[in-house]
């Protein structure tokens, strides 16, 4: 019986040769991880279980949400997440100002690759499929359950087939591919399936790209996201002190319900305007319409924190200005991340540009802090979700975009298209 | 009839040949400023009284407390001073990410400067006497009336003269200076008086230190604290724009209440314990005691966010690690300073050692966001008050210190000499 590269993992981990979709299955996990926000709701029902982790170099616990703490609640949450990894003897101990954001941290410390199984209580833990490892966001009692048990049910996805080919223009990043595949297919077009990324353009996609591609599976509804492992992701594993892993391919025969095709030649910048990700314009049918003058700009997250994004967005912004009154937040997505930045003079860019560059945190983005906005006010964003509300008032307006569309638009005070600023990278 | 410093600046700003302690007078302001805390408070009375601001290069408004913004009330706050500043065409337009906390953006821009009478609705305001300034915090009632008449009434203070002699050794900072003084007459020695530094000693403080010790008059409840005008000064204002300004210079037989004499060559690294900054003991002190194991380190604020703040505590650092279970957050009371440390390889020491380093905040100094502590918690922290509960819960504990012994004992993991760690600067 044919299978996905989804399908083979889970089988893997469920001990049977094959599954089909629909089947419920109980996997062992490789890794069960909680942040500052899930964490401290899941701890309780850990306890009250009444027993350890069942395994200490499976289990993290990430400080990113609400930290550097924001408010004594947040304080408070922290504390108990460092506190009961401190316990336990967890082999991954993460300390505010020593880490950064879960699905950045993880990857970055080998601590996710090829081949695993895992959950996380965050809805983008299907960033990992980058690597070619199942992982997916589950509720707060699973990941109790999955911290303690070692393991975890899922029902058995179905698959879409992402065919890319060619590869991408200039100035036309991973987060626009993934924005046009959300408006293609809708916020919900992909509802538990997972989206099997295959063809010639994958390979075309950095690491990056490819993270944030699977980050923001989520948002077209997947269970998860998966790209097939190359040189590049055995380079970046390697890099990250990864020693062995195993690799799943899917079956040529394998059955997909749908395929899309992108040829990323052809893709556009592009934005998602408010309030959802699935409402994706080209930066063309943008600059059709009255400007949209913005606010405050935020570059990062665990969507479009990474080196290259900093890279990209600090290319655009090299030798300009922000407009006067818009504020720019820019949030690495690690501390590692935000240490290459300043040897590599990006710090030095966004500095003089006049944007504001933060410790590593999710920030903003889910309207926790380093950025929130006020009624009314319109912010291009490089995060993932542009739901009402989600960073600030519920009268305020997000627009998705790559880093590059965002440092254009940071420059012009609008909505800008990053082809017609400039800059080099 | 012999004036003081301060008495000779308000006597000049309220037309007046001399006047005498305890006089009330009605003042000329040179530069009224608020924050995004108090502007805010101040702006309803300001809009009924109906009019404009006095003088379109006389008033600031700053975005410092909680910003970048903390949560959608900070917002509110950030957008109403930013709104309002643009509406009357204010001259000097901060806008977050592209200025920093008030009174170390206000010097560094020239702002204020030696003979001005400044008033801000903030506490700290005082920090401008360390450039022979008169500065004083008000109220925000006070604060609005200024903005809109350009005048304020004051009470002549008497003064208290702290006469400095000697020169400070390593490790001892202008920090040290005034920990200790206010350890010496109380946290309400210098009740609404001005505290007139005078003697050799001023001459070997950098204008970083006198920031530092002007900053924190206020926490004896001083009125204000000033220090002469020498070419250390001068130089300080001319590399920051200032073209021109008065200098005053007490009188010979200008009357003192008391004297205080500081011996700076025999001053010791000093902490000031929960809850008071008058509750000081030296370092030899502390090391007598349990040792003090801690959760946090705060590197920055109004009071030690400068650049020569930063160089000390990185030079502390510089090839350790901070201790395992240790936050350290490190918040550069400017942007520009930002970027310098950028340009010396601080940020490098900072991030390599394990802190965080953040955009200009006054960030956790009065429990605002960027790390505020849980109950039972325990900082050291370069800021100016250790009141029960200013940085997070009311059973949290803050001891006021030194850049170099917060650095110092960041590394150890609990309250320790900067002398027994080493480092250059």
């Amino acid at each position: 019986m044919a299978m996905t590269m989804t399908q083979k993992i889970l089988a893997a981990h469920a001990g049977l040769d094959h599954v089909v979709p629909g089947q419920l299955i109980e996997a062992k996990l490789d890794l069960v991880m909680a942040n500052d926000v899930t964490g401290p709701m899941a701890l309780p029902i850990i306890k009250k279980m009444g027993t350890n982790v069942f395994d200490k170099d499976k289990v993290v616990f990430v400080p990113d949400h609400f930290t550097p703490n924001k408010d004594i609640k947040s304080a408070e949450n922290a504390k108990a997440i460092l506190d009961y990894s401190n316990e336990q003897g967890l082999t991954n101990i993460m300390v505010q100002g020593k880490c950064g954001v879960e699905h950045a941290i993880l990857p970055e410390r080998g601590l996710v690759y090829s081949g695993m199984c895992v959950i996380g209580a965050d809805s983008h833990t299907c960033t990992y499929g980058a690597l070619g490892a199942f992982s997916t966001g589950v509720g707060t009692t699973d990941i109790a359950a999955g911290m303690v048990s070692g393991q975890a049910w899922f029902k058995i996805p179905e698959a879409i087939q992402v065919r890319l080919t060619g590869k991408l223009p200039r100035y036309v990043t991973g987060k626009d591919v993934i924005l046009h595949i959300i408006g293609e297919i809708g916020v919900d077009g992909a509802l538990y399936k997972s989206l099997e990324f295959t063809g010639d353009g994958c390979g075309e996609l950095s690491m990056d790209d490819r993270f944030t591609i699977c980050n923001m599976a989520i948002e077209a509804g997947a269970k998860n996201g998966i790209f097939p492992v190359d040189d590049q992701a055995r380079k970046y594993m390697k890099n990250a002190g990864v020693e062995s892993w195993e690799e799943y391919t899917a079956d040529d025969d394998a059955k997909y319900i749908r395929v899309v095709n992108v040829n990323l030649s052809a893709l556009r910048p592009t934005v998602a305007f408010p309030h959802l990700p699935g409402n994706a314009k080209t930066i063309d049918e943008v600059e059709q319409m009255d400007k949209i003058y913005i606010d405050q700009v935020v570059i990062g997250s665990c969507t479009n924190g990474r080196l290259s994004d900093l890279e990209k967005a600090a290319a655009v912004l090299k030798g300009h200005k922000v407009a006067p009154n818009v504020r720019v937040m820019v949030v690495p997505a690690t501390q590692k991340i935000f240490l290459q930045a300043v040897h590599e003079g990006l710090v030095d860019i966004f500095i003089e540009a006049g944007c504001a560059f933060n410790t590593a945190s999710c920030g903003p983005c889910m309207g926790g802090h380093m950025g929130v906005l006020a009624k009314g006010e319109k912010c291009v964003s490089t995060t993932n979700r542009n739901f009402v509300g989600r960073m600030g008032d519920t009268e305020s307006l997000i627009y998705l975009a790559s880093p590059e569309t965002a440092a254009a638009s940071a420059i012009a005070g609008y909505i800008a298209n990053p082809e017609k600023v400039g800059g080099e990278h």
